[in-house]
Formats: C-alpha cells, sequence, structure tokens
C-alpha cells in the first residue's frame, strides 16, 4: 500500500485537484516528490480505494502476506492542511454536521468578536491567508476537521483491507505526532497495532536543533538518552499495546539539518531499548543504500555496493543475543506512572502561544525525561484512558479537560501533578469561566488570576526545599486558600507549586533538575520506587527482565546491589562499556 | 465607529474586490481576522460611509454621546499599503495629479535609470514583486500615495460625522507610525485631537526584541522608562495640543512575543506618567477580559470571571489620588527643547536602508531618550511647526529639507543639532546636488564626502571631550572649512561632531552616553535646564506640577534640594519606592 | 548592448509572457527594477536580436568602437532559473533533446523511487513548488537546461554582433558563478575574453556575514586579502587567458548588507592587484555618482557635485606608476598549481547539502586562500583542461569526475590533492556504484564506507605531524589498505587524510591551517616554492614583476633577502606602509 502516498504523473494530469494547496501561500504543492494528495480530494479517495482494492484483493489471502502496513507516515510533509477549495467544501460541511444551526457555531465560537458572525455555513472559510491572526475556534475547529479527513481517508482504506485480507493484522508507521497535526490516538482506532519509524539522530537535530554545542554534542551520534524511548512509550500509549518498528535508522540519514553517524553500537542499543519499551518486533530501513533519487544519501543495512555497513554487524550481534534469552513477544511493560497527553493540547498551544518560546514538544519531554531519569517506567495516555492502575498521573500540559476525566481523577488513588496552562480553557479554546485550572478547581481550590509569558533569556528563580530553580518562560500567579500547601515559590513570595492531599499544581515552566526533584518527592510518597543513576544510564523492565543502557562515552556501572536483588545478567554485566546494553533476567 | 474596520462576511462576499493585496507575496488577504479592507476599494468607501451615516444620524446628538472616535488603530497590520488592482488605478491617477505629465515624472523621477521610462500614466505599476529593488521615488510615490489615501478614506468619514452629530469632539486612537506607514500628522489634521493606545510591555518587547537580556530584563515588566513616554508627546506633537489615552495597558497583552505581567503599581505610574506629559484623559482597555476570540488573553481591569485584576486597585488609588491636587485639564506641557520628526524620514530610511543596521525609530528614540536622562522636556515638532519657542531643535533623522524650513531655522535663536543623513536628499529622493546636508549647508557650511555604514559589531570609536564613544553603524566623512568647531573626531581624526554658531551636526550614529553628555554642553550653553538623576528615575513638569517617576524596582530618592525648591509634595514624597509616583505642586 | 537587461514597460505590455516567473513562490517577477526577462521568452530572444541588430549595424564599424560589451551581468539577480510555462515547454524539449526515449529518461534519473515514472515528455514538470524536495536528478537536469538557455541566448547575442561588428572584440562582464546558476565556461565560450565586475567590499559583506566581527572587522574595508584575487584567477580561468575588470569598486556602494568605504589606498591596490593577476585593462565603474535611482548611494570616481572623490587621486597615482615600468599587456601568469572548479560541483552540493554548514564557495575558497598564504601562485581550470603544466592539481570538491579527466590525472606527474565528496557522484547525481571517491579509485584505492555532517559547532580534531587541527562538518569513514600512508587521523584513529603515491585524498572538511600546512609539506616534495610572510602581506608573479601587497593597517617588510634575489623595486619598496603596493622587476 506505499504506492499510496504518490500518486504517478498521469493521475494528477488527469484530476489535477488532487493537488493539495499550500496554506501558508495559497500555492498548489505541485508533482515533483511525494504525499502530493488533498485528503479532501473526492477523486483521490476514489481512486486510492480502487487500486487499494485491486491489491488487496490479489495479495489479501496469499500465504506469504501476513499483515499489512497502510499508506507511509500518513500526513507528513505538512499534508494534513490544505488549502484547497476541496478542503473548504469540506470544512463547511465538517461545521454544519458538529453545529447543525449556523447561531450555535456563532455562539460556540464567539464570532461576535470582529464582527465575524455567520449567516450560513456556506460563508465559511479556512482560517488562512488572512490579514492578522484568524479565530482561535475557527484555527482549532479547522485543525479537528483537517485530523478527521486524513482519518476518514485511512480507515476507508483499512475496510477495503480487512474485506479482502481475513485474518491479517493491519498497521500503519506513524511519525511522531507533532509533525502530522493529526490525532493519532483516532487513526489508530481501527489497527491491530501501531508501528513507529525510529530516527533517533535526524530527530534529535531537528529537536535540538537550538541547542548549545556542549548540550547538543554529547549525543549528536547517539540522541538524548530519552528521545527514542519517548516515542516508543508513546507509541505502545497510542493504542495501548505493544508496538512495532517499522524502520530503524541504521545509519546516517538525509533529511536532518546536520546527519551524523551513529555511535558504533547504537543500532543495537536503540532496537535493545525498543523491545525493552514493549516492541514486539525491529524492523530496519532500509535493506540495501539506494543509489539514486532523494533518500540515495539514507544508509541501509548494506551500502549501495552490496557490501555490509556497520549495522549488518550490530543487528547480527543483536539476533545472537536474542537466543540467549526468551523475550515472550506479547509480553507486557508495566507503569505505576502515566503522563496524559494527546494532540488537542499540542494544537491549543500552538494556535495560541502567548510566548513563543513556549513548546508543548519541548515541555513534555521535560517531564518526561526527569521520570525516565529516576529510573521510572511511564505510559503515555488519553484523557479517555483507565486511570486505575497508576499511582502517579501526570499532566504536563492539558489545557482543555471534560468533566469526565475529572470524575475519573477523582475517583483515582493516584497522585495528579498538572502543568502551567491545565484545565484553562473551554472545549471550544475559550478562557474557562471560573478562571484556570477551570474544572480542575474541584480537585484542588486554586485559581489563576493572571497569566505571563517572559523571554527564555530573562528566568526567574523559585525555591523548593531551600534550593533554588529556574521559573522561566510561561509563569501564573495564583490565589489560594489555606488548605493549600505551597511547595515552591518564586523571590516575590508568589506560590509556583502548590498541593492538596493528592492534586499538585506547576504553575510555571522550569527546568529539568527541578522536575526531577519534585517527582521524586512525590514518587516516594506514592510508593513508586526510583533509582538515581549515572546521568547517560538508563534501566526499562518488561516481564521478567531488566534492561540496562549507557547512552554515554565512558564505561558505567550500574550499583551491584540492585543489580543482584534484580536477578542474573543473561546480556552483558554490571559494567557497561560505552553505548553497550545490559540485560538482568529476574529469578 | 468601531465596526468600521470588521467588514462583515456578507459584505466580502457581495464585493469581494474590498479585500486587499499583500504586497510581498500578492496574495489576496482573506476575511478572518480584522482590517480586511483595502483603503483604494471604492465599494468600500461607499459602504463605509453608509454606515457612518447610519450610526452617526441615529446617535449624533444623543445626549450621552459626548464625542466620537473614528475607526480603531487605522492601518495596522500593515494595511496602509494595497497591491490590488484598484491601488494600481489609484496610484496612476494620483501620480497624474501630481506630476499632469507623464515627462515630468519621467524627470522627477529620474527613470531614465535602468531604461525605466513610461510614456503614460497607465504604464505604471506598483513598485512591488519586481525582479530586485525598485526605484526609489517610485517607492517614495507609492507610500505618498498609500498614505493619502488612508487619509482621504478617513476624512471623509469625519465629514459625515462632524454633519450628523454637531458640538462633540472626534478623535482617533493612533498607535506608533512606525506601524501604521501613514503621515499622522496629515491623519490628525481634520480631528479635535489624538488619542493613543498606549501597551508598553507589548511595544517594548517587540521594539527591544534583539536587546540582550542584562538590558531588557530590568524593564521587562515596565517598560523602558522613555518608551512610554516617547508616545505620549509624539501623540501631543501630531496635534500640537493635549491628548487622550484611548487603551491603556492593564496587564499582560496577546499580541507581542512574549507577553509578561505589569509590575504591581505600573498601571498607576503609567496613567500618571501620561497626565503628566499632557493627556487630558486616560481610558483603560478592557473592561473585562474577553472570554473567547483573539484576544481573550489579553487582560482587563476584571478578569473574565468578573473578579477585580491588579489593575483595578491601581486606577481606584490614581483616582483617590487625582481628589488630593488639582491637575487642570487642557493645562500644557512646556519645552524648550523639540524634535523634529515626521513619517518621510522613516519612509527614507526604510527605502534607502544602506545599512541593514539603521533603525530610523531606534536613532530617534535613542536622541529623545538621551534628553528624558536629562530631566529636559521634549516637543516632538514637523518641520512645518513654529519653531520660536525653542531654545535647542535636535533633527536625530530629516534627510529631506525644505528651503521654507530652512529660513525657519535661520530666523530662530535656537540651537540646530542634525544627525547623520540630514538634508542629504530632495524631494524626490535623490540626492542632494551640493553633496549633503544640501540645503543645511546653509546654515552650516559642510560637505559629505563619503557615507559609509558598518556592521553594527564592528564599531569605531571617536574622541569628545577627552572621553571615548561609538562612532558606529553610519558614518559620514565630512570636508569642513576654518570656520567650523570640531567638537569629536574619530580614531583617524576625520571630524565625527562639528558646530558653527548656533549649528551642530553629529555624522555618525553613536552611543547614548555621547548623546547624553553633547546636549548636556549645549543645553547648558543656550540656558535650558538639565538635572542628572538616578538611572531609571525621570521627572516632568506640567503646568504647575512636577511628576517624579521611579521605573526602576529600587527605592529612588529625588534630591531634596531640588524638591524643596520646585515646592510641596502632593503625592509620595522625595523617597520613592519602587515603581512609584510623587507629585510636586509648585509655590 | 547594456539595455539588454532591461526590457522598456512598453514591450513588457505588448508581450506580457517576457517577464520571469520566481520558482520560489510562482509568482511572476514583475517590471520596476531590472532583468525582468525570461531566457526561455521567445518573444524576448526575437525583440532582443531585433534590437542588438540595429545597434551593432549602426556601431559595428564606428572607428571609434573598438570592442562590445554583451549584456551586464547576466543572469544576475537569480533570473538564470524562471518558473515559467515557456521555460517549462523548453525543459520539457531540452530533456527530449538529451535523452530521446522517455524510459532512456526514467532509468537515468531513477523515478522509480517515490513512483515518479513518466509516460512522455510532456508530463515532466519543473522541480519547484512540490510538497517536499523534489528528485535530484530532475533538479540537476533543470539545472543544466537553465545555464544552456542562458548561453543560448548570449551566444545568439554574440553572432548577431560578430556579423555586423568584424575586427571588434566581444566581451562580457561576469559576477561570481556562484551568484548566476550560469555555467562560466560555456557561457565564455564565444567571447574574446572575459571581463569581471570587482566589488571586494559589497562582495565581503555577503560572503562574510556569518563572521564573528573579531575575524570581519580587520577587512571590512580592503575585503579579505584573498578575496579579490580569488576572482581575478577564476576570470582569467575561465577562458584561460587574461582579463579585464570591467567594473572597479571606487568607494561605498548601495548594495550590501553594510557597505563601508573602502580605505584609502585600496582602489590602487585592488588595481594593481588585478594586473598582477592577470588583468589587461582596469576600467572604473562608474564616472560620476548618478544622483538619482537605485545605485544613487554607488560611488563614483567623481561625486554627484562633479567633485573629485578619493578613488580620483588613487586612480591617477596608479596612471603615473604605469608609467614607471612597462607591464606588458598580454603578458602572462605562470602558475605551477591549479585548482579544479566548475558549476557542476557547486549545483551538486547545493542539491543535496546533507549538512546545512556545508558552502561550496567556503570551502573552495579556504583551500584557495591556503595556497595563496604560501604565496603560490593558482590557476582555475575546468576538468577538460589540460593538467600538462602543473605540479600541483587541487580539487576542493570534485563530486562528479568522467574517465577522461581520470586518464588524464592518470598521465600526470603533479600532486592531486582530493577534498571530501570528490567522486561520489555519477553524472546524473547518482551514488558512484563503488562507493566514493568513485572513478578516483583508479589513483587511490580507498573507499568511503560511511558520510556523515555534523554541526559547525560540534568540531572534532586531527592529527597531522603531531599537530591537532579541525575536523568539522563534513567527515567520511575511509577503508583503506596497506599500500595507503595515512597523514592524519582523527581521535578515533579513523583516518582522514591518506595518500598513495601522488594522489592524496581529504575525507573531511578542515580548518585553514591544516590546509596550509599541509600544501606546504606537498608542495616542497613536488618543487613549488612557498614562502610565509607576514599575516596580510601577499605576493603575485606576473611575467617579470612581483607585486606585493599589504592588506593590514600596519607597516610590514618584505623579507629584503628574498626581494634582492627578486631584482628592483620599480614601486615602493620592501617596508610597505598601510594598503600600500610594491612592484619588484626581475633582473
Amino acid at each position: 500500500m506505499y504506492a499510496y502516498c504518490h500518486p504517478p504523473k498521469w493521475l494528477i494530469d488527469k484530476y489535477p485537484s488532487i493537488l493539495p494547496v499550500d496554506i501558508n501561500t495559497g500555492n498548489v504543492r505541485g508533482f515533483g516528490s511525494r504525499r502530493h494528495y488533498d485528503f479532501s480530494s473526492p477523486d483521490y479517495l476514489r481512486e486510492a480505494l480502487k487500486i487499494s482494492e485491486i491489491v488487496a484483493k490479489r495479495y489479501g489471502q496469499h500465504p506469504s502476506v501476513i499483515g499489512w502496513q497502510t499508506d507511509n507516515e500518513i500526513a507528513c510533509h505538512d499534508t494534513c492542511h490544505s488549502g484547497s477549495e476541496h478542503a473548504k467544501l469540506a470544512f463547511q460541511q465538517w461545521c454544519k454536521n458538529k453545529y447543525q444551526d449556523i447561531d450555535c457555531l456563532n455562539s460556540a465560537w464567539g464570532t461576535v468578536f470582529w464582527s465575524m458572525e455567520y449567516q450560513d455555513f456556506s460563508q465559511i472559510e479556512l482560517p488562512i491567508l488572512a490579514v492578522t491572526e484568524t479565530h482561535p475556534a475557527h484555527q482549532l475547529a479547522y485543525r479537528r476537521f483537517s485530523s478527521d479527513q486524513v482519518v476518514h481517508f485511512h480507515d476507508e482504506m483499512i475496510k477495503v483491507i480487512r474485506q479482502h485480507a481475513p485474518n491479517r493484522w493491519v498497521t500503519h508507521n506513524f511519525i511522531p505526532m507533532a509533525d502530522t497535526q493529526t490525532d493519532n490516538y483516532a487513526l489508530a482506532k481501527n489497527l491491530d497495532f501501531v508501528s513507529y519509524d525510529n530516527y533517533p539522530l535526524g530527530r534529535s537535530d531537528l529537536f535540538f536543533a537550538n541547542a548549545p554545542a556542549e548540550k547538543f554534542k554529547p549525543y549528536m551520534r547517539t540522541g538524548h538518552p530519552d528521545y527514542a524511548s519517548y516515542a516508543f512509550d508513546q507509541s505502545r500509549g497510542i493504542s495501548n499495546q505493544n508496538f512495532w518498528i517499522m524502520e530503524q535508522q541504521l545509519g546516517p540519514v538525509n533529511w536532518a539539518l546536520h546527519n551524523p553517524r551513529p555511535e558504533k553500537g547504537m543500532v543495537r542499543l536503540w532496537s535493545w531499548q525498543a523491545f525493552a519499551h514493549g516492541a514486539d518486533c525491529v524492523c530496519f530501513f532500509r535493506w540495501r543504500q539506494a543509489p539514486f533519487a532523494q533518500e540515495q544519501m539514507h544508509a541501509g543495512i548494506k551500502r549501495n555496493d552490496n557490501s555490509p555497513a556497520q549495522a549488518w554487524h550490530e543487528v547480527e550481534q543483536l539476533h545472537a543475543e536474542m537466543q540467549q534469552f526468551s523475550l515472550k513477544m506479547g509480553s507486557k511493560v508495566t507503569a505505576k506512572v502515566a503522563i496524559v497527553t494527546g494532540t488537542l493540547n499540542q494544537w491549543v498551544t500552538e494556535i495560541e502561544i502567548q510566548g513563543t518560546s513556549y513548546s508543548h514538544l519541548e515541555v513534555e519531554f521535560s517531564y518526561y525525561s526527569a521520570l525516565r531519569q529516576l529510573g521510572v517506567a511511564v505510559d503515555f495516555i488519553s484523557t479517555e484512558d483507565d486511570l486505575s492502575n497508576y499511582d502517579m498521573v501526570v499532566a504536563p500540559c492539558l489545557p482543555i479537560v471534560s468533566q469526565a476525566f475529572v470524575e475519573k481523577c477523582k475517583a483515582s488513588h493516584a497522585h495528579f501533578i498538572f502543568g502551567p496552562r491545565s484545565g484553562a480553557k473551554t472545549d471550544e479554546l475559550s478562557l474557562a469561566p471560573n478562571l484556570g485550572p477551570g474544572l480542575l478547581q474541584q480537585l484542588i481550590p486554586i485559581k489563576v488570576l493572571t497569566t505571563e509569558t517572559i523571554r527564555p533569556d530573562c528566568s526567574e528563580t523559585m525555591t523548593f526545599n531551600d534550593k533554588q530553580y529556574e521559573s522561566s518562560r510561561w509563569r501564573e500567579e495564583l490565589e489560594i486558600n489555606a488548605d493549600i500547601t505551597v511547595l515552591a515559590s518564586d523571590a516575590s513570595d508568589s506560590p509556583m507549586v502548590v498541593q492538596k492531599d493528592n492534586v499538585s499544581y506547576i504553575a510555571t515552566l522550569t527546568c529539568d533538575q527541578f522536575l526531577q526533584d519534585l517527582f521524586e518527592v512525590i514518587a516516594e510518597k506514592v510508593g513508586v520506587n526510583t533509582i538515581r543513576l549515572a546521568k547517560d544510564m538508563r534501566i526499562m523492565q518488561r516481564d521478567n527482565l531488566t534492561f540496562i543502557f549507557n547512552y554515554s562515552g565512558n564505561t558505567l556501572t550500574f550499583p551491584t546491589e540492585a543489580a543482584e536483588k534484580l536477578g542474573r545478567f543473561v546480556v552483558g554485566k554490571a559494567e557497561l562499556a560505552p553505548y553497550d546494553v545490559a540485560v538482568i533476567e529476574h529469578q
């Protein structure tokens, strides 16, 4: 089904309106690369289903075909959004379906502001190419619509495959949410499991592009120790079960700003790390480096002259090691700590950035990394998920919450930690009528009186347990009552981190060190085990196995006592060479 | 009349050519935000006057309506310029009206260069979307035309209001010139007085966006001590009388890169500062924070839950203080020092930037701030204004001057200080035929032999009174004769600041410290009082009141002797708490 | 023929499709500046030839006309590439001419990747405005085509001139290749000689825009000591003979980011330097500063008030000095060292940048400058040129080589030095099937196993002769056998610079110091004289004259012994004042 994302030239010439339209320029995005199709094009949907049917009919029951991957990194290259006439008409219909009556839409969005009232759904434009910023509710609706279009296209494809390919699994190779603007939870709904394309170096180069050299260089050939697993844990979370790696980076790629080679050992390390975090299969991309076209500088397991590349030997080693002990496919990762995530959070922060240094991805990653540095296993969950298995539930950024979610929180024994912005918005991206954290005031009776954003180079400080930490970029002024414990305050004694019973609220963005220290205190309180390891060492337990990873260029030692308590080494030993892996089987 | 800037969707659908065209991309700027109208659209002018007439007829003599504000921040969001067909036709007509004969235009502009001669006015395009930079005279004409279109639209609106609303004042809420590309002096001509929308934090964040943290952070919650008053003095200057604040910032806004909260006390301080500089009324925007739409993060005097925000208490304090002494509305600020300003100067420097680090706004602000740090009251005047009341007239950047202005200078007793570029251009943006400073050579017989621009990080030095200062970014080589006193020279002995009788010429951009030191020497010479106060303290006299402002986070003390000489404190005392205000009533 | 580049408005109105189309936006690039014509417009070609014929007929045999300059800085302002319908049709025809059969094109480009196979030449689009990056072979073809269009247009013009202007030379004033995207070797083929427009300050400001102030400032009024001569030597190389300077910078210009004045003496110095490097004539642009239009801030030899500018006196001095000794026009520069250059190298590195810090221009310049700092004369040659006169042949970046070139190398006695990327690609921008350096493996049996690019601020080190140097930005992992001498290795002992017999390969980008030290060692080996002079001193020999230049603000002394060995000073002496020139006539 890979051909989906490359409609051929003759098809484009026959139906030119298949091509999407750039929402920033209004230009048609032409033929000549890939993904040149509009998710709202009826012509393309029809033709794509036609070819799906032909292929599915032909190979659906072929004994060598055990399963199907739909499309390829769907909605990559900013193709979720299109500014086409087709997209506009489909958006108007989507609005009609959702709001039924134009006055309902006017009232839900608040179009009375700036005289934007509509008399008819046919008047609604896409929120693009306007004089200045468009209405946030309009933008949010457009993002929801665009994501729905991708999901619809994808679901139709799945239907055709399932019809003709019984008893085969269907998956899709996801890339990070931030890149697709698509609700991956919705996209995964009709799949058997989620796959992920894992390129830690390429993605780290982009993610940390503004990091200073002294922070970036140590990881330029490994990726940040928590970056790959961040994606693994998210992939596991999307469908709440194990996942596949469909593409694993094997050497330098071609598409980042700079493309370093992985350190020797990293392909093996990343692969073991994927297994440790719940992968049931790791595939590598690609077999042999393609001699031509856009990806010719994208390394394979073999070079273009057919010689084995460095990764070849690492994959052989991996294979040999897999014989040494039993990693049961389908066996589970168990986490007592969850991070609440969702595309909606990202959309809200992008639509209403308020301070240009706010990055939803960085915020979420910093919370995740702090937990991982404490050796804690983390599930990513949506607000729809069950909370009953968790002892700690962390929401780095959750501006929109439902009453149903609040009820689940009330019923839970877990300790909840909410980051700034949480609960601040209604479902239509308006202000919570009772001020932030809105509905979450039912969990912790505080009010956000003022929200300020400040330049990242103009940070303030706050004090927690007599130590000073950063209070930066996003800062809220809280009104609290006597019930509330103030854990941290800023220099003018404004409460920055507060707690009541099993609920904590962090009213500011802060530094990695603070998050670690706070999470450690709370984890201890709720009985979640933590361990402070060497800076670049990480551990992860899956089933009866504990994996230890050394992301650094130095030999690092895992504490002997801890190792002995866990079991016996089936791969490696307590002293890990640079970029090495060890595995302990529990007794 | 606020609805003016938001034509409704049904009107746009009826007359799509109301929409303006982006001059950088050629794209229509669509519906979905505000100000989506083209000042050259005949349809919109007609419809806008129609609604004006209806509203003016209905409310014009209503006893509760004391006056009218036209439109809202007219020409904001870069809407002065449009690349539409309507704009092109109107521009051709404008050229025809101005030059009558196409050969006159050819000769005035110098179209012989690069074979750009026109045979007919209908051949003239807008100076946009060309292969490389367009003709400067063409660009200047287009800017004059575009400004004229805004003024014409606005004047027509005023006419309608005045016809139906007798004995009511008419004003408009201006934003800084730099943002509107409109000649505010022309725009204000038919108004009763000027109003200004005062957002010191939002505007400072943008204005000082490239400032290093150590310069920016001290003022991130106050604005630079001279930034608000820079706007106040300009507002007073535009119509040469007192002004209103129509919108005063009350808390964080939503539209700057980062949006900090004001320090406690700043809303009161800014308000008093506005009064000190000639405001007759300060209004606050807005009453209650809007729960939805683009400005939901723009603070009001009440929060969206109707609770009073921090600013509420400051406004109450302000109100109470206003009862303690009499600030006579209409009473005047008297300045002996004037800065000559004008949109034309900005246009010239933007069209012919010559060095990318030249910023007209920064240059003018640096001259203004140096004077304010000396405690000097400053009027902003245009070249059309009377000079007879001033002892010092400072022109930071005045590339185009008329003979009439030169005659006024000759007739004046004031000391004139001209910055670099002054007099360098003719009215059609050609070189002064006698070299710079052109007509100003009548005042000081020097010639600018060479003009260089250098990188801001590659500054040179100059020496004045045995001290070293910066000579940076823009540097001129002068030819002088024996009559001329050289005040400052650079390292290779090239004269950088020269003087003859009551005229000084500064041939370079320089640093704040130099401008303060030079102005102090000249002020003393002409009998203008100066006072060196603590770094973040400012004073301003209006009528029989002297206001003292503390922009810093520290307690600062106004010199007791100076205070006693002036009169008695009616607000505060000589020792000012952080962000505090004091007022002395003269005896 | 200068009018060529400014089609008049009436012509554009008659044939609007003359206007080119911006390949980044799809917008028509309108009238209003210059070069607003599409090289693929049949209308413009016809009209341009018509005016050429009229002018050539009229003045072709005029006794005062000794020669002709075609057009002006052809293809400047990014006009080589157009996205017009005309360009598309011409490109399809060009592809048809080159590949004959569409399957040949499919196979040559590798369109099977991403389903880009074509059934017909008429399906081929320009490689612009696509969803993501377009096919590299497609891009390369488009660059070759675009260059061919410029050359064809220019050649047609030359034909008309030659027909009507017998016994007159025809030249063109070139600007650096990097700016025109045109194969200058092809463009020069039918000219009598090449001319160059020499603006060292304007171009240095752009070229070194990202250099830190401490590196940039020393040269901001001189240009880098090797920058002007880099262009001179390239100009000499394009047609393998002496050249003219058609425009020599005389003072500040108007078009760089910042436009400093030249230090006093530099106009003379640059002029002498041009002669030293093979100029037969130096013309100055312009006579009198134009008072109006886009270039009014571009200095002339006279100011706009007709007074002589600083340069006037320097040109007089130059003229006087030319009387003091005989510089024979047509006399040759002799170089034993050649740098292999070509537009193709630039194209490959721009199409497949792989690491954003790779700049073909910077790489080539760094190799050139290292040689010049050793006092070595350098020829720029293409792969088509004869190698027999050289003792050292240096290829900083030569990704595509032909077997014919390899054969020439085999037959040569010279020492060859290849930079990274050399030989890595086929003629259609695919990977060399035997890995890099591809065909060059015949000269040195090594294989490039991995290529990585790293951030410029994350450099590694390498060791050569016990000293440490930078290994940065682009780094290759080499497979070598026992025959190979490793000259330099990185910290993990990976060979970075290797040698076999008379061939060296540098597998990384590196620093200026390393290149100097390596070249010195190799030059000694092959008997090329080098001399280490003061940092900012340069020497150049032409015929029986040695020129010495002082680019610094300090007095520098040329070694007396070396001077005496050469001959006697006919201009200046061994001790050179700042920005001074000396000339030694050999005995």
